[in-house]
């Protein structure tokens, strides 16, 4: 039993002191923003949503946002790239809590913008090493068994800016190549055995519908288990910057290989060479060499509050310690944390129990005693595998890399609670 | 081993059929909309949205659903109230698939419109037979531990207008006074907890911020039970219209209770009888009798696909049907599904294993020869409770009531693949 679990007595005891909290007395020390003794106004006067009627139903058919969180949307780096359809958008970590990404929030990433593709325009071409050539219509891939899986989507250059040390100051910019979506599909091994898949063939080429005619090659092997081809997303159809109608899903694989508006399958007997995984998502190692084919995101874990934009406000007392950590091997057995850059660490809770390949919400209660911390988190993944430091991963492959930057993060927090991306040296 | 099972080999046989699946041969019979023989323009030609640079990616900061799904979204019926804020939204489960509702489409139901409350002046009242009364800020209730969870809500007048037999014909009407969210909050048994509940206390008061006061009793088991106070929803922040910045949840039980823009738990040694648990929300029966604090609800089930709304355009072959299925007592255990009327049922397949209290999808998939339907999906929950036909709940309950319907319903489908809402005689 650790300090954060809800049964720990000395948790408890945190709890029945109440004014810990800072809660206020109703009757004595008031809360936040009043002087000490003065009646709460917010509780002792009417307040103008409680005097008067809101909004009507019919305001927005499809629901927005509540304007007080205006703030928290998705945001690019006008640095990283000529033209906006060929850029990023990076997902707001430090705004949210659980582990799903709601779709409005959802990274994205593309190389020639958004397609937007009727859905009754839409086909699908299965051909090469197949028995029956076939196009699909969206009807008929949505006549094939379903199933729903929720899997973290990461692109090979999350925190790939960090190789060289510390350079954005927010998870959001650090982290947040990353979503977390429950998917409805079928599955590809479904739809390429429609085809017949010859014996001699080992690779599958995806390449989708937008102008740059994105695609990858994928191995057999991980074509035929576990990948989809998804047309939901957390429940309602896809959003056009996750591939509407249809894109892939290749489970625990970076990125882009999960080719949006799919529109091509090819079976062959080896890889094609294209230029996203040649000249690009390829890892130049310090001796010149390059990685190919690395297709699998590593263990990984950050600590979203406290954060560069989640400062500590409320001073000493409880402290809710929040972050994920996900692997593209499968779940995540622990995550450790520590206050003191690495020194001592201490087993997070783990909330609920994430599926594979998908995010995992992990906790550390603490009482924040307002000295300075050196703050990480460190996941270990079902096959043992424990997250690296940035310094060890730097040690075997140089610093010429731009993908797979599974390092521990830090976090500097000072007296105030501000919080500052730092490495320990 | 079920016809829907994938692992079944008359369904790999069927898929490997492929054209059973409406699926073209490439150089051979093309597809919809193409005559016979004739190469399908889709493939053969470029393509707009590949022939020429997409949208680029500050479009929407915060995502939005693509123009072709335009008609997603909730409906209400103008008929139900006077003024749209006392009105109601229905979630267009027609639309959807997988078990999440995503936020923009969640089942809405105000009694005086949406509040909208900025976080700063948020407060949380705990009175009563306390220790120690308090008042809490939004700060305040995140620094307890947090968890996530997901949970139906349904509306207790969910699928209220067909007591008297078929009236809306659509799924989105019949059965659409319902959603499926992940929250993450608190347990509410935590925050009473700091507040140090009597021992003479057995019930809880719960009161929301909006005009209209609402207001309604909870047995203190409940409250220690499973109930949270939940500030996230899918994620992120909660929307206006679901109580931000602070809602009550309570699994299990009919939506009025979970109020919303919560700002007063008092607890007591016995029900207030507010106007909420008196006049509305109770079940007037045949003898003119009331059954009142009817909280749960029971387990019930419903096809999505095909309905009304979703008639089978692809004619004869594999046919994906597909539903929902919840429980307030916990787990759904199984759900069968008739083709004809209730003579003979099938076992429907269960996708993934769904959490206590939540949306369960299943799935039949058949081979549909194109003789007429009479669909019924009933589940079974884990305590064994069968859904009833709603015959059996007039004759316990008469006509009177208008919440609180759970019975199985048929849609008729005809030879084209038209779906209407019908009753069996």
């Amino acid at each position: 039993m650790g300090a954060g679990d809800p049964k720990d007595p000395r948790r408890r005891r945190l709890l029945t002191g109440g004014l810990g909290l800072g809660a206020a007395l109703v009757a004595g020390r008031a809360g936040a923003g009043t002087g000490e003794g003065t009646p709460d106004p917010k509780i002792t006067e009417l307040q103008p949503w409680t005097a008067g009627p809101g909004v009507g139903v019919e305001a927005n058919p499809y629901g927005q946002p509540v304007r007080f969180e205006a703030g928290v949307v998705r945001r690019n780096v006008p640095w990283f790239s000529a033209d906006t359809i060929s850029a990023v958008n990076f997902t707001p970590l430090q705004a949210l809590d659980g582990t799903l990404t709601p779709n409005g929030l959802c990274f994205e990433r593309n190389h020639a913008g958004v397609a937007e593709i009727p859905p009754e325009d839409y086909r699908l071409m299965i051909h090469g090493l197949v028995e029956r050539p076939l196009v699909f219509t969206l009807g008929d891939l949505m006549r094939f068994p379903r199933e729903s899986h929720s899997y973290f989507l990461e692109c090979a250059a999350n925190t790939g800016m960090e190789w060289r040390g510390p350079q954005m100051n927010g998870v959001q910019f650090t982290h947040g190549m990353i979503h977390n979506v429950n998917y409805t599909g079928v599955r590809l091994r479904h739809v390429l055995q429609a085809a017949g898949v010859k014996p001699a063939a080992r690779w599958l080429l995806a390449e989708g519908a937008d102008a740059a005619a994105m695609s990858r090659s994928i191995p057999l092997e991980k074509a035929l288990d576990d990948c989809m081809i998804a047309f939901r997303m957390n429940g309602e159809a896809l959003r056009a910057e996750q591939g509407y109608p249809v894109r892939l899903v290749v489970p625990g694989w970076e990125g882009n290989v999960w080719i949006k508006w799919l529109r091509r399958l090819k079976l062959g007997d080896a890889p094609w060479a294209q230029r996203e995984e040649t000249s690009k998502y390829t890892d130049l190692l310090a001796d010149g060499t390059a990685r190919e084919m690395s297709f699998v995101m590593e263990a990984k874990s950050v600590i979203t509050s406290p954060a560069p934009e989640n400062p500590i406000t409320h001073g000493r007392g409880p402290l809710v310690i929040s972050g994920l950590a996900w692997s593209g091997r499968g779940r995540i057995a622990s995550v450790d944390v520590t206050l003191d850059g690495g020194v001592n660490w201490r087993a997070a809770r783990l909330d609920g129990a994430a599926g594979p390949k998908a995010l995992q919400r992990f906790y550390l209660d603490i009482d924040w005693d307002g000295r300075p911390l050196m703050l990480q988190s460190r996941a270990v993944d079902q096959t043992g595998y424990v997250q690296p430091t940035k310094e060890a991963l730097r040690k075997l492959r140089g610093l010429n890399s731009a993908y797979h930057m599974n390092g521990t993060q830090t976090w500097a927090v000072d007296r105030d609670g501000g919080v500052t991306n730092v490495e320990l040296g």
